[in-house]
């Protein structure tokens, strides 16, 4: 079985070498060409200079396109451009985290192209390639069916870590809530381990607590593995920025949340302490200093002072 | 009628003015002797030197003394010193910021050694001198009928803005839920000027439309007033320092909630932005961050980055 | 001055009242014509049988056109219903609940078809009539002009509780953060009652505790005078179901912060205990419930226990 | 090395049987005799008739005695009713889920005794026995050591999951902690999986998403392999009622970020979901509807309404 990888970044460049590695000849594509080069040497990968070449490569036959892009734009053009590249019947693969929302729309008009398409949610990060990813598929039967071996070769093991889970955008909504729910869980570590901290008195090892904690306890967990592994060498951080980026899909949550009128406090809360860890300027902090000033005459701290 | 006022701070000072307007009569004392001074000149407060000077003021008969002290150790430090000082049917008021359970173990107290006691939650912060304070009274019923003039000439009015709302500690509870709810309003206030001030699009002006909110809409209210105010000098807040104070009341309220059982998201979240606002470490965050890069490879913003 | 009000429910129905009484005739249609003739024969508004009619008997000239119509589809279809009838210069108004990115859409549209577009938040709900409403104006400049003998009819006074506050949209975006913060207040209230009525040691009347805040406390506001009118008659609220409906400002309000960025934890979870309110099902409180059980053998309550 | 075990609860029961076969003697006792005799019968554990009778059976020598106990009155009443039968040097153990600051307080008073005090955290619900406990020791270090081969045979390995982390009291503090966390991971799978269900128009499999989601994701964890193996039979949880259980730790843990005044927004909102899903009245939602109507005229669904 062959299909062309487009975009070879940290996702997409692991994941053409472990297709490669499970028996899937991959045609690969990026705008790095260096990236294009290195992974081919490494895995056998076939190297292609355009999208076009990389269709070009596909040969004959059911075309399969694999594309690991930033959502949004770079994602909607490709999409655009590669339309008139395939032939009825080939397949366009969305494995990056696209709105599920988008992949229902882009499903539905490839549709109409004739073209089959499938929407993989990708979790693993840069675990993957060792261990396998966890591929949530939304798709039609046959075009699931048809994909089933480049599942298997990416996921953990034959029988696990791959679901064909419903129609088109299904997946990358299953994607979505799952990255909502690691905000929460994230964040739910992150308060408990600032309250250890915070308990000076007890003067407790991070490192040492979070490694315990594997072991056994109701809370083990790979994030707690990560976690674990990073404070070993520095529980400090005072090099760490306090500042959380936030993507798309925690925000999507809980637009989802809003939409469907159903409650989702931590997950909301979550996403809301990544935006507060990003804003420099705490306007809605020094409202509340007048507010309190206005009333009771409470002293306003200046900026400056201690 | 005549009491001491032990406390001339911003708010027992301006009581002891007004029950000197409302026909009071007020031994005063302040460690500050020139505040002491200050106020007797102003409003004829009789001035005092010490707490023995000021209860031997009273004379004979029921004496009554009334606290206007930090909450917690000045406060249980003065009432222990009164107690030789005072004779049976005296009667202690607390009309600052005690913790209610404080104050029914204190009310048990002082009954066991013959005196009286109320607990008065005191609202109204630096306007209460002109508009009345807001008195929430906690008390056996003969305390609160003695005292009924000085809630009186303390409150707004005659009929308004004071009520024996219970026995000992109900004082002291409702004024803590005030401080709750009062949190909870100025929290709401804050996030959605805020998110008018974000629409940079509109570029809207904050004065005109809390100016404008406070005529006819659902949500005029006194603090909004009071923002409406501040606002009309300065919008952007350059020099404010991005920290808001809290005090007992708010910490308070989220402990009953926990206690009883009973959700409260609101007025614990507003407690918590304002733990947040305080929190210059940030560590939580920077978890936050080391976890991202655990998993996804994804930067971690270091100090000094912009 | 002239104006057809078309939609004269709660809100329109007593804004047509107003403005007759402040001396602006209204040609008023509803499509309940009960409504129209009552309306008519107490207030002399002119009453009309259809939209066509309405607009017929506004005359020769600019014509002025207020619409208090349900959000969302009726809106946008009488829009567009209306553009036929008018002529270039002639004004739409929506002064009902829509989203903001709709009225930009719409004022956009409109311009094209040459007339002109305002977007009126309204506030002050059944009290509108009696107090004047808030009104939060977006619009142009000439059209802000021109009606603006129409908005001090409605304001509780001339110079008060109107405003034009920017370009086409930012009225409606401002009554939405109106809504959101009116949620968070109305919140902030509910859970501190909540917590006095939980406290039942202290037996609290909650009647008289509202009552006594109205007068000289932090938190008096007009959302504390209907609560404790409320009260009065009875505070155990037996009869009432303990669902509470929400409306598209509270939702937008939330996304509004998703898509800004920026934390809005207290008008997020107003809405969100809405949410819960509505829930019936509690599928989130069995998923824990079960999970309990997973690792710890708790005790799972079934439906119908104890 | 032998000891008693006090309490053979599903907690001390299991920990009974895992020493024995670890090779730590265990004299056994429980107010429920046929639990003793049984435990006895499967693991040669020594069976006793009293608490005095177990510390008899311990013999000459330095006395251990670990009390598996409800926290509060119990283990309290145990611990007092344990200091005549001991003799200096003896250690006792808390491994239940007391309160961290009794812990201290009590370490603190049997010190004075001449008494030695571990506080072990102790997680891994019904499934330590098979898999080992997960440890979490405050003790002094004498204390410590001498225990340790006691802590091994409980744990998952001699290497992991147990750990002396601090003085006495920080191991109930570590407890309290992890189980604040285990809050917040809940609830943040409980809202996502609520999400999911609420899409209907998608009609996904909870039970298949949780199993896929168990091999190579972000959120793979075993609090998520129970849910799978719990929805794998049923995942309508018709019978279930929505009705979540709290325990001390996630209320302290709340008190401990107010004592510190640290924001832990998400452990806080989760312990918050189980108090709403447990009260049965509603009174706050009530107070909100009696406001909406207050102010906008809006309909108040009474009980009974559909």
């Amino acid at each position: 079985m062959k299909l062309a990888m487009l975009g070879l970044g940290k996702m997409g460049g692991n994941m053409a070498r472990r297709l490669q590695k499970g028996g899937i000849e991959v045609v690969g594509f990026d705008f790095n060409q260096d990236t294009v080069n290195q992974i081919a040497q490494e895995s056998g990968m076939i190297p292609s200079k355009s999208v076009e070449d990389a269709v070009a490569k596909l040969g004959d036959g059911q075309k399969i396109v694999w594309m690991m892009l930033p959502s949004g734009e770079p994602t909607e053009n490709q999409i655009k451009a590669l339309v008139p590249l395939l032939n009825k019947g080939d397949i366009i693969i969305d494995g990056g985290n696209s709105n599920y929302k988008d992949s229902q729309r882009r499903g539905a008009w490839l549709a109409e192209q004739g073209l089959g398409f499938m929407d993989c949610g990708t979790s693993g990060g840069i675990w993957g390639l060792q261990n396998g990813y966890c591929l949530m598929v939304g798709a039609n039967d046959d075009v699931a069916k048809t994909l089933t071996p480049v599942l298997i070769a990416l996921a953990p093991s034959k029988e696990n870590g791959w679901a064909h889970v419903g129609p088109i955008g299904s997946g990358h909504f299953t994607k979505m809530i799952h990255n909502g729910i690691e905000y929460g869980m994230m964040q739910a570590m992150a308060e408990g381990l600032d309250l250890i901290k915070g308990k000076e008195e007890f003067n407790l090892d991070l490192a040492q607590i979070t490694e315990l904690w594997r072991h056994g306890s109701v809370v083990r967990s790979w994030l707690l593995d990560l976690t674990a592994d990073a404070l070993k060498d520095d529980q400090e951080l005072a090099a760490v920025a306090p500042y959380v980026a936030d993507s798309g899909e925690g925000r999507w949550t809980v637009m989802e949340s809003v939409e469907q009128g159903v409650a989702a406090p931590v997950l909301t809360l979550a996403l809301q302490a990544r935006f507060r860890s990003q804003d420099a300027s705490g306007y809605s902090y020094k409202l509340l200093s007048m507010m309190r000033n206005g009333f009771g005459g409470h002293f306003v701290k200046s900026v400056g002072d201690k």
